[in-house]
């Protein structure tokens, strides 16, 4: 069932009392990544709610908030077919109200730790993840899940909206799923979209990287700052990186040697679109 | 019962699906404030939590969280008196971690307004509103009350409470009550015992030139101007006035001439003591 209104969503949330409701937050643009959350949703809970809603409060000025896939007739059968309770598809004015403009000076938010947003993908998408723990947030409240399902592929996400339900006591477990990938490798993305076929392939490099650094460290190289340099093989002038880490993945703390904790993440520009990736080093 | 635990408190909670449960968060030194508070939520509720705790995080680093008072025993024996069904007192430590600086390097906080923030008691206490907003959220997340209630005393904090439940969309009704004073006019106040019997007596200045601003607005007067200047006459070289402002009751927006729709708020140091009160214009 597709929904848009927050209070016929509470209706309908009442009468689930006593079962196990999950939640999978998404922007839409439904792929195998998705899906996957979702089957896991539904192995794990009695009912499945899936949002769908392109938060502008996470897009910079300069970013593709107008331009980023919407889909909702094809989500809306995909989640269908997957056996999804309700569908959640609220406008921007349902969710932020009609008529604010969407700052920090009229709107409540949550500010997750500096410590965890000034760095990876904090650095350059100022505001971002005080926008995604404002949104996860608000969700929560609307939907009272017990679960919510996260995919890896956002890991600085996921460490942070954790971090989140801990420091604010939120009473929901969040289970992180593995990122889903193409047979080529490429980690799934509705941002591969804007990619041309051309820069499908290019894109490959990203999980070259990590798969290189990954079989380095199983023979035994610990030393982060060499790790870090077998990236710049694949890294010609059609790649724009933005950073390349590898930190502690539960903390996202700098560590002196890479070890079984870590985590290797990647951010690069291929044909101006912006790419993400991850692994652990550890199986 | 008196429990400091959050994983005891939940455990309890669990029993009472179905019932309407009711949260006065106090930060203890209970008073007939505090009672009043108490009592409305017994009439509201089947089931009443008063939260105990002083929370470091919403003082500032020159203000009184050392010496603010501390009487759980005596807290206890008020709520019982009540009837409460839990008093919880967690330490700073079960809220926030042991180890933590507690920061926004290291916590994760919720941010009100700058608009709500930025006047009033916020002026001075800066940060106080964003400790406010955490603790709140989290107590409301650790007891998930369907109702909490707060007094006019702290009118900004009422508001800005009110406007972080609708903004992240929480599911508790907030119950605002009316100030309590002795029957000098005296608005009841933990922080009044800091003051001297002398003091108590130039504390009333707080409320006679609240009252006195009533009831120029009663005869007709609705000059914010002239309304505000009517204190001078009660303010000698005994008293540090923070702010006296007169601003629309719900949004905390400046009016050009007072109505019905208006609130007056003082702060003052008497004897170095920071002393609020605030009366609404419309009876």
């Amino acid at each position: 069932m597709l929904l848009h209104s927050i209070k016929e969503l509470r209706e309908l949330r009442k009468n689930w009392r006593g079962l196990k409701v999950g939640l999978v937050p998404t922007m839409g643009a439904l792929h195998e990544g998705h899906l996957s959350l979702i089957k896991k949703a539904k192995e794990t809970c009695d009912k499945v709610v899936v949002s769908v809603f392109v938060n502008p409060i996470q897009f910079g000025p300069a970013e593709d908030y107008d331009k980023y896939p919407r889909t909702l007739d094809n989500d809306t059968v995909l989640c269908e077919k997957e056996g999804v309770d309700i569908v959640f598809a609220p406008t921007p004015d349902e969710m932020y109200g009609s008529g604010n403009r969407l700052s920090n000076d009229t709107l409540t938010y949550v500010c997750p730790p500096f410590f965890y947003v000034n760095k990876l993908c904090g650095k350059t998408r100022v505001g971002h993840f005080d926008g995604v723990c404002t949104v996860v947030l608000k969700l929560f409240n609307i939907v009272q899940p017990d679960y919510a399902f996260f995919g890896q592929k956002d890991a600085q996400q996921v460490v942070i909206v954790k971090k989140m339900v801990k420091d604010l006591n939120v009473p929901v477990e969040i289970i992180q799923c593995p990122i889903v990938r193409e047979e080529s490798g490429l980690a799934l993305s509705s941002r591969n979209k804007y990619l041309s076929d051309e820069g499908k392939q290019k894109a490959l490099a990203l999980s070259k990287i990590l798969n290189n650094i990954k079989s380095c460290y199983k023979r035994g190289i610990t030393d982060i700052k060499g790790l870090k340099e077998t990236a710049y093989n694949f890294l010609t002038e059609d790649y724009e990186l933005e950073y390349l880490e590898i930190l502690d993945k539960n903390t996202l703390e700098e560590q002196e040697y890479a070890d079984n904790n870590s985590i290797v993440l990647i951010a690069c520009r291929v044909e101006n679109v912006r790419l993400i990736d991850n692994i652990y080093l550890e199986d």
